[in-house]
């Protein structure tokens, strides 16, 4: 019997960082697939019973429906103990970071790149731009170090690599970024570790 | 003596998130003005002394330098016990919202719209449409609420607040949302609100 519910489906690298963070901290979870290429995330009964934000992840645990991939991280630090960063507020930091500036452009500049084929070019380049800025800034923190806060994988890295691993899906080759390629080498090495793709599901379960 | 400086600039958003809040608690801060315009937050020093990422604001204090608006918030939490979310987790969860669906949008749209004359207009419909559509999830939210999360104003609201009173230079009309617009009312309506343009500095103070 699985102790969490994970509404996502195998495109979503948010629904991906919750996911690597369950399977890598051992706690047993289930998947709910979406489908959000349907629309299922901004339907009036997915708004209603899920998420009124109408976007995935949605983690269900001990009755609560938790959305917003940066407070579902933090809840499961406090439920699993696991992967807290050495500095809360440093952890806090990037993950806000991830969410305004990484994410916020990455997943939207590769989702409208492969899946939705008639965008302006104009709008691609426009993202793309802001995509590679904050790959420099990552790049350039990561500079030095193993990981995003303090010596030891935490909510930050997770966070932060959600949709990194798609990486030939938004055309961009890690060797331009040396330190960002190598942070990624350390957390597919991490026992357990799985593409997205691997560990998400792609239809009903 | 302040015991707060913030390093800022009046077109911050971000800035102001921070700003209102310290004002309406009633702390002693100062401003330091950024030159936004000619690149400051972009120069080696800058990311070298206050913010690697390149960015607005950043809130000095005891010795520390905070960023990431919705990290300081926190801390300002932390520190004055003032506008707490009623639910530390949903407050949380809308502030990341406001990062990640929100501000990002409603932001650089402003900022392409009225300080980047030559952006494509492919671009500005892009973010625009993106914009509404937070703002529909917004004013949904608000319906029979007097305030993001509980009775009272809390960080939630200071986040997300923090672009919405510029609307006329992001061709809003706010009766469009009517939720929005008594909830931006009661927001003015709080002793020592200003709007952003008379709270933060124009040029070097």
């Amino acid at each position: 019997m699985a102790d969490y519910t994970l509404h996502c489906f195998k495109d979503s690298g948010n629904a991906y960082k919750v996911a690597l963070m369950m399977t890598l901290a051992g706690v047993k979870w289930r998947s709910v697939w979406v489908d959000f290429f349907k629309g299922e995330t901004r339907s009036d009964a997915y708004r209603e019973e899920l998420n009124e934000m109408g976007e995935v992840p949605v983690l269900e645990h001990n009755g609560r429906k938790l959305s917003q991939t940066g407070v579902i991280l933090d809840y499961l630090v406090e439920q699993t103990g696991k992967f807290a960063p050495a500095d809360r507020r440093e952890g806090l930091r990037w993950v806000f970071w991830d969410n305004h500036k990484l994410t916020s452009y990455t997943a939207t500049y590769r989702f409208l790149r492969n899946f939705m084929k008639d965008t302006d070019p104009a709008v691609l380049d426009f993202l793309e731009g802001r995509m590679r800025a904050a790959f420099k800034v990552l790049d350039t923190h990561l500079a030095g170090r193993d990981f995003m806060v303090g010596d030891t994988l935490s909510t930050a890295d997770l966070s932060i690599c959600g949709y990194l691993f798609f990486e030939d899906e938004f055309g961009v080759v890690w060797s331009d970024y040396p330190n960002i390629a190598q942070w990624l080498g350390r957390i597919r090495a991490v026992p357990g570790w799985q593409h997205p793709y691997e560990m998400l599901p792609d239809g009903p379960v």
